[in-house]
């Protein structure tokens, strides 16, 4: 058989594989002569191939045993596929609306074939470098988050449930170990990965190193995010891991699912948020301040978590006599008791989601992987003004974030600092 | 084979099962002439057999598909056997002084095969009961616990052996759902399962059942006992499931064991010192007041907090530069910091094992299983004074853990609601 060993494909070897696969050439009416196949990844680890003829359409993934944009010095499972593929499946039933369908998996080619998100989708982050607005997004996203991470909490499902899934996911421990690396360990210490903005940031970086009470609060985070297996969790909910239109907002990538701390997730998108409002300064120019749009990313992003909050109370209340075993009705059993725990439970989540938050946005300016929103900057003085206001945000809001009462405090925090 | 299949051992069928088990005959010198079994399982769930004849002995632990008190209509699986045995063999590995050696594990007929803690070993509830002092209690107690509980957390192993572990335990759900439900929820609830001393407690009961702050702070434990896996807990560890000696001190009976938070182990055995304490004034009588036993049982209980404490933080300084992922010795690399997270972690892990311990209090007085120390106190009114100081300890401990900042501030109030 053709194809019943791991290679990796390229745009040739590709039209071969989806003549041989019945799910992917029935997606194009099995019609191959005015196929065109093109390779658009990029991102850090993966192969993406966009796969479109006159009878239909789709993207193929694969991973390859390696960190793509580090290369085979960095070897990386091509199993993560698998657990892609497996969290696709999963958003996907829980929040169809805003996930690519999934038509195939092959676990030894450590391939997927999805759903094109046709123009004019495009990745978020470079939307909001661009300057758009999405009246959506806070809607979108919230949804996604608060379905995705409910229906695969204890508050949802059982305890037998959970420990099974939990036990599956176990097995995506490389992807988790990269990410304590790179998000809660190497930006922390000197390491030969992390880079920033120099000299402009080097005593920042240097400081971000020997500051004993941010180590003490990364610490604590980090311990939840290895250990608490609270919800099948993205794992990297940046503003490069969904694309939109106006109308339409989709998650894709999520190689790095896992049950971990609901906030993770939360964090990383509000962070990531907070990371394009800092950068908008230096895409300002003659004909475009961004001041409006800096308001609109702040807005968005409190409607984002306020919105987030309601959905995934809402949810509790909907399901609150239904099969998940964190709250028994029998116990939870009057209104003043039901909002208590709530009210609790939401408070606990949303100072979580601040400080991984916080983390995610230290990591993309003083540690290895960076984003385009301060990237594309090229003045390198401006560019580092940009970061270092955001890694000070950062900061404090790591080391304080128990003391927020609600988003609008956050909010108005960043609104004066910049 | 005459034992391909599961089947329940009586006296008889066992002899059969030890000579086609070279493992175990040899134990025993090949001699079966004199073998003397008896079935001493005096426990909540398993049959327990003492073998011995004049060329050795040994101990057979097997697991019936339900739980023993019960009967077969609570089914249980026998599948407990198979984690008892690993988690035997890993406490074992870590701490050999204080858990007795696993000959044999079958996992077809769920059965364990031990060493025999021969006498004068006695269960140390019943020690307790009798008024016995154990002078190494706190000593041998505080080493088990720091070394099996730091031994097996990400202070001390990789990520990946973490995941690999906690995955193979989800496993035992079963047994992870009945103390979800017994510790966590039935005591909170009408069950047809809780009972208590009635109608002394009637008001007491009913009044936990209506404690809204009570019921928030149970869930947060419930949610951490379900969510966290921080290390392989015993998962049982009260004072029935060690035996002692002057000199011994031998944890058995941990087929409960899971990666779950370390403060529910902690918890558990002084929370069960505590139970000892709140019964004395029932076992008082003329010929010995039971005074100064208090005392000791206090000593014994600050003592084997402060040991374990000390004990952990010293693996840690030990392995500092080990392979434990969770605190880098880049990233904790001077002492101030160091001092710093092992102090707040101590910290949380204290108020952790007060909120465990109180929970578990509770349980043995308006739940399910009772225990020996109070039940055996004959007359009602007497228990039910004992018991109900007791239960108003474990209600503002379990609400209030956080205010106490050492273990001499919660046995000073101990001494003085007694
Ligand atoms: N379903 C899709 N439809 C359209 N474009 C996609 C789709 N999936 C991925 N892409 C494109 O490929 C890029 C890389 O995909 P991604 O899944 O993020 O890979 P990686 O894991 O390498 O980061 C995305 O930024 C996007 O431009
Ligand atoms: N290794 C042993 N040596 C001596 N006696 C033992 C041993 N293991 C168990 N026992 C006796 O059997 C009783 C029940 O054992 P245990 O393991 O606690 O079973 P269960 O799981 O049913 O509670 C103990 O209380 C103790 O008296
Ligand atoms: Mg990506
Ligand atoms: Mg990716
Ligand atoms: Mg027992
Ligand atoms: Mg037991
Ligand atoms: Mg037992």
């Amino acid at each position: 058989m053709a194809f019943a060993e791991f290679r990796p494909l390229d745009e040739k070897s590709l039209v071969e594989y989806i003549k041989y696969t019945p799910a992917l050439a029935s997606k194009l009416g099995d019609k191959f002569d005015d196929l065109k196949i093109r390779e658009v990844g990029d991102g850090n680890l993966n192969f993406v191939f966009i796969v479109a003829g006159s009878g239909g359409s789709f993207v193929i993934k694969q991973a390859l045993p390696y960190v793509r944009c580090i290369g085979e010095s960095w070897p990386m499972t091509k199993e993560r596929a698998y657990f892609e593929a497996v969290a696709l499946k999963e958003q996907g039933h829980w929040c169809p609306g805003h996930v690519p369908e999934v038509y195939h998996f092959d676990r030894t080619m450590s391939l997927i074939g999805m759903r094109y998100l046709e123009p004019p989708h495009i990745i978020l982050r470079k939307g909001l470098i661009a300057g758009i607005e999405y009246p959506l997004l806070a809607e979108h996203m919230s949804e996604f988050m608060a379905r995705t991470l409910f229906c695969t909490s204890l508050l949802y499902h059982s305890t037998t449930e959970h420990k099974r899934a939990v036990a599956e996911f176990c097995g995506n421990v490389e992807l988790c170990r990269l990410t304590e690396q790179v998000v809660f360990s190497d930006p922390y210490k000197v390491s030969k990965y992390n880079r920033w903005t120099s000299p402009y940031l080097d005593a920042d970086a240097e400081a971000v190193r020997e500051d004993n009470d941010l180590k003490l609060e990364i610490a604590e985070l980090k311990s939840m995010f290895c250990e608490r297996a609270q919800a099948l969790i993205h794992g990297d909910l940046h503003t490069g891991s969904v694309m939109v239109t106006r109308d339409s907002t989709q998650v894709i990538d999520p190689e790095f699912a896992f049950y971990g701390p609901m906030g993770f997730d939360v964090g990383a998108f509000l962070g990531n948020l907070f990371l394009s409002f800092f950068s908008q300064d230096g895409h300002a120019n003659q004909g475009n301040d961004r001041k409006a749009y800096k308001e609109w990313i702040l807005q968005t992003t409190e409607e984002t978590w306020n919105l987030f909050q309601q959905k995934f109370v809402n949810l509790w209340n909907e399901h609150k006599n239904g099969s998940g075993e964190a709250y028994l009705p029998a116990i939870y059993n009057n209104d003043v008791l039901l909002e208590l725990v709530q009210r609790k439970f939401m408070k606990d989540l949303f100072h979580d989601s601040l400080g991984f938050g916080a983390a995610k946005m230290i990591r993309r300016i003083v540690g290895i992987a960076h984003v385009e929103d301060f990237e594309s900057i090229t003045d390198a003085g401006k560019r580092a003004d940009c970061e270092r206001r955001a890694l000070n945000f950062a900061r404090m809001l790591l080391k304080e974030r128990q003391k927020f009462e609600g988003i609008s405090e956050v909010v108005s925090l960043v609104r004066k600092l910049n």
